[in-house]
């Protein structure tokens, strides 16, 4: 398979996380957002959103949205879980994601940040942006509270550890203040320290700059 | 269980219409978006991003996220099933349904619409919410154009429909032209056609002005 991604992109930084976790390999095939590459025919032909990451399975088949895919490889690759065996436990996983998936990472992503600076100017996209961050990192520390570390939830990663950690990547790059975040936190250190989460970071990409 | 939720947010719709398919009944609390009731100290304390819906059950557990919320549902009531059985095919009705929920509907709800008119006024506000909406559901009606009808994905809804019908009424109320979805159109026809989508329309609720 191949993974259509940008290294820095939080979402393909997921999807990297999850197919290291579930010891898939993918060739990787690099779309450079600045350089509007997400947005060529050949790649909306591929992903209608123009959004990255895309999984391209052998066969063909085309999965787009991050959370879709990294539900699929939890599905076809069970080994190890991504999600509790507990409804209610996969639940409270699910919103964690959902919470950074949805109300954070696309309210501060290139295209958003794009027409807030149009409207508005730079100092207000990046205003912007820090609020949308320590928002939406707020509200998952508070998510996360009464859950057993040292990740996210318990002694495994997740799909929220593999939503949060390139969220706080993000939150640090508009200098959002993590230091009331300590669940958060230790759940990056524990996540940081797993070949998983490190050899997915957004620097050792072969498209890094 | 008692669902929190509003008549017009389409988070709260999408839980509405799967409560409805599953025949599953739930008490209704309303909380007024417009009078801040969801910033309410008691509301927070049980959702801490301060959205819609959050779902209480019987025995004091609470989902929030919408789709984590019909993921538990379908996960503990599956019949009707709202996913398909095929992995490849669930990650297709979840791409559909997130990209609504992650890239449409919460860059155009209340308090991202409330940023932007903060920033550069009613107008710019109007503007951004109608193109949202257009390139939102455009998107997804590349992605269910090979798919068979009437619904998103063949002959019987999913979770693609429970959030492509709140979009498309989020999407006439901003004026945004819909004659070149004739595919999302026709899965609208069909859901609208079955009671537990019509029960669950916003004009229907409770709390509806």
């Amino acid at each position: 398979m191949r993974l259509h991604g940008y290294f820095r992109s939080s979402a393909a930084y997921r999807v990297r996380i999850a197919l290291n976790l579930k010891g898939v390999s993918a060739e990787h095939a690099f779309r450079h957002l600045r350089k509007g590459e997400h947005r060529a025919a050949d790649y909306l032909a591929m992903n209608p959103q123009g959004l990255v990451p895309t999984l391209e399975l052998d066969n063909g088949a085309l999965l787009t949205q991050s959370l879709a895919i990294v539900e699929w490889l939890d599905e076809t690759h069970p080994t190890p879980a991504l999600l509790p065996a507990d409804p209610l436990q996969r639940a409270r996983v699910r919103a964690v994601a959902l919470a950074i998936a949805c109300e954070t990472h696309p309210l501060q992503n290139l295209r958003i940040l794009g027409w807030v600076r149009e409207l508005c100017g730079e100092e207000a996209a990046q205003a912007w942006a820090k609020r949308v961050n320590a928002e939406g990192l707020a509200a998952c520390e508070k998510l996360i509270a009464n859950e057993p570390g040292p990740f996210c939830f318990g002694a495994q990663p997740t799909l929220a550890d593999i939503c949060i950690i390139p969220q706080l990547g993000n939150a640090r790059r508009f200098g959002v203040d993590l230091s009331g975040f300590p669940r958060l936190l230790q759940a990056e250190a524990a996540c940081k320290a797993l070949p998983a989460f490190a050899d997915a970071a957004p620097e050792k990409q072969g498209d890094a700059e």
